[in-house]
């Protein structure tokens, strides 16, 4: 029987502010990638998504990003100077190694989000700053990536193992990039389309591309998205049509 | 022949501010109280205070302190929610140890920062609350803390090591407290009058206070602080008049 | 025929975050008290609010709190300086008067936000320095405060024109005070309970306390909140009864 | 006789932490760009900034930056959505005019701050921005600039006066462009040379670039630095250099 990991961006609240449902998220995701407190999060926030992980038996993903709070991270940083940035990375995955430490649990992989990962993603130079960063600070910690990009390589150079994830309700373009959110097409809203898209690609490892083409890929992990207004819906839809497609929906930690 | 460790507050830059001379103060300290990005100090800051104190074999100690940067720390915060600062000692606790960890050293022990030492170290439920907090994500790293204070009674209960220190250039009062600043007398800024107290302590073991008594007091640390005009000329000379009377400066680790 | 205002604390997002349904409730209240940045709300968000805000005819008011994002305002802060928390006020307003002039209109009103709200409400000493440093930068802008409050004695005595409001949703106690919100009925859910109260109050200027007094009061304006899940609904049905029973939503600004 | 005004970027410090010897500046240039708590300052900082330049009848000119306390505003932010960046300009404006009027005084003129500064002056699109955010919300204030720059067109195309200012201790390239800070000779250390650039430029209107071509320049303003180790005794060297030559140093405002 086959299986693969479900994953979700998810503990992206900060203060009094919520986004999206973490509880419902928690209970369909069988990994979550959770916000350290410079995008999104904060230490309490923190603390609470390490336990609600913990009591769902869900793996916890340090998900690093900008330091940019009203941004969300999604604000391209390229002038930001590679030691404050490998300092930036370091620091936030140590504070939440402590909170999940604090919980009797571990964070178990990593995964750089927003502005960050795509920049890391498509270019070599800060693939290098930001895997060098962690391999310092975790050299044992898998990293989460979009499959053959700069990240993998730089992480393979340097020792770090690597999973890769599908998005599931993204569109991607010829050369395996996501179809950026402007574009037409880019975001999948229809869940039973997203989860065609899945079971076809478990099944052939083909993806169609929104040019035609066809992409193969092997994904360790499906990401599913907690932010949208639909997203309790598109996650479970997804997981229902996996589960009764025979998968089973598996953490992907080594 | 006697030793004695020596601390200082460093680290306490921010942005491009900055808050002393740590360069100068790395070399006369065996201690460093590195602040960990809350009240004092950022991911870069701490990074390049990490990599000075290794250069100088300083012992890197976390100083948390409350999330008060305008502040630095130095408000009394009774109303912050205790979870709230369980999980914010953790995350900085854990963000300096990944950051130490990145430059190829270890954090060695812990020092509350501020208004935080002062409410933890005088009232037994919030020396509970910190003390908790920190045996959950730091359980065999000792405290450094007053000598005969809630902290270190909290500390004995939950069975964290602890070193006490002496405050050089600070009278205390009757009941072992520092006397409050604003108050005539309660910092001493004549560096011999300074090290006559040290060298008093060391040699007998008693102190007196800024109301005639005598405090008897065993120390394992002597704090020097980091931030004054003076500071540098203060602690060299505690430095120079403890070496002079055969007193060796060495850091008080495990 | 009667009229009277209704207000609610609106423009209390921060970056992606969002609170409450603002868009719904400018369609009800007839004036809104905007977060200035520093608890809630920033530049843009406080942009768009005014916007929404003026295409709805509602009046602005400044609704500037504490310094303290992660707590919402909630958090009291007795030992915050005086002159710091004056500029704090001041920056505060003028930044969302510029904001409002930008956008072609005005700031009516200031009221406070949240613990600076009720430490200024019920002690002397807070309610003379927030007082002073608003006629200071705001000589001629009225304050809406709770009836019988230190803040509306300070005013009266530096001639400062005050509006007085009654919670809908608030238990009041004996003394004028609203019940504190973690004790039992101090919430009001029911939105015809509470609507019962206001019309109440309107044709005979009283109100039965908590604890089975009566207490009489004469308020300009009715406060709604924004932020909880049903407020859109209690807003709603506070507004129909009163148009219902012939009282007129109007602003009460000068 | 002639006559010339000084500015210096003033009020830089942020909580705690202290840029520059401000009481000194103050007492030898005649206008102060104020921070306005986005890139540096805060409320109270701005607070006491404003009565130190009352005190020594300095004119006050509003310095707003990029949202970016870390950087000191001089990390480029090409992303910042426009209308985000506009009401980050109205806020900080707003703000220190609240705070210069609760003082008894006004703000007299704005100058963008660096990263912000160099965007703005060098491209179009960026100077259109800037000039209809701030002229949305302050009409009538003059903008101090680099002579010749696109913000000095934005201005005149939407009838906002400007001044110009000369960088005493920087070096021009050819095009009037500041040579960047890492280029060899950029940055002038010595007090006699940078008071002779000005003296030659205020006698015949031109100043000899980096790479040997003369300009013309008149400006109304000459800038000097506040930041750096030496700022101060520049600044009295440029001063008593003009005042002895019959210079007198004056404020430019309408």
């Amino acid at each position: 029987m086959k299986s693969i990991d479900l994953n979700a961006d998810l503990g992206e609240g900060f203060g009094v502010w919520r986004m999206g449902d973490d509880e419902a998220m928690m209970s369909i995701v069988s990994s979550a990638n959770i916000a350290c407190g410079f995008h999104a999060g904060d230490p309490l926030v923190m603390s609470r998504t390490v336990e609600l992980a913990l009591s769902h038996n869900v793996a916890i993903g340090a998900h690093p990003g900008y330091d940019d709070l009203r941004g969300f991270g999604r604000t391209p940083q390229p002038w930001v100077a590679p030691n404050q940035l490998a300092a930036d990375l370091q620091y936030q995955i140590g504070a939440l190694r402590a909170i999940a430490r604090a919980n009797g649990t571990k964070v178990r992989y990593i995964k750089l989000h927003g502005a960050l990962a795509n920049l890391a993603s498509t270019t070599d130079l800060w693939a290098k700053i930001c895997v060098e960063a962690i391999v310092g600070t975790a050299p044992s910690l898998p990293l989460l990536v979009m499959g053959d990009c700069h990240m993998e390589q730089q992480a393979q150079r340097l020792g770090l193992p690597t999973f890769s994830e599908f998005y599931a309700d993204r569109a991607y373009d010829n050369e395996g990039q996501l179809l950026p959110r402007n574009q037409q097409g880019a975001v999948i809203l229809d869940p039973n389309i997203a989860a065609d898209r899945v079971l076809r690609l478990l099944e052939t490892g083909v993806v169609s591309t929104a040019h035609g083409a066809e992409l193969q890929m092997k994904p360790h992990s499906i990401c599913v998205h907690g932010d949208h207004p639909t997203a309790v819906q598109m996650a479970q839809t997804i997981r229902d049509r996996l589960e009764k497609a025979g998968v089973k929906i598996e953490k992907f930690a080594l």
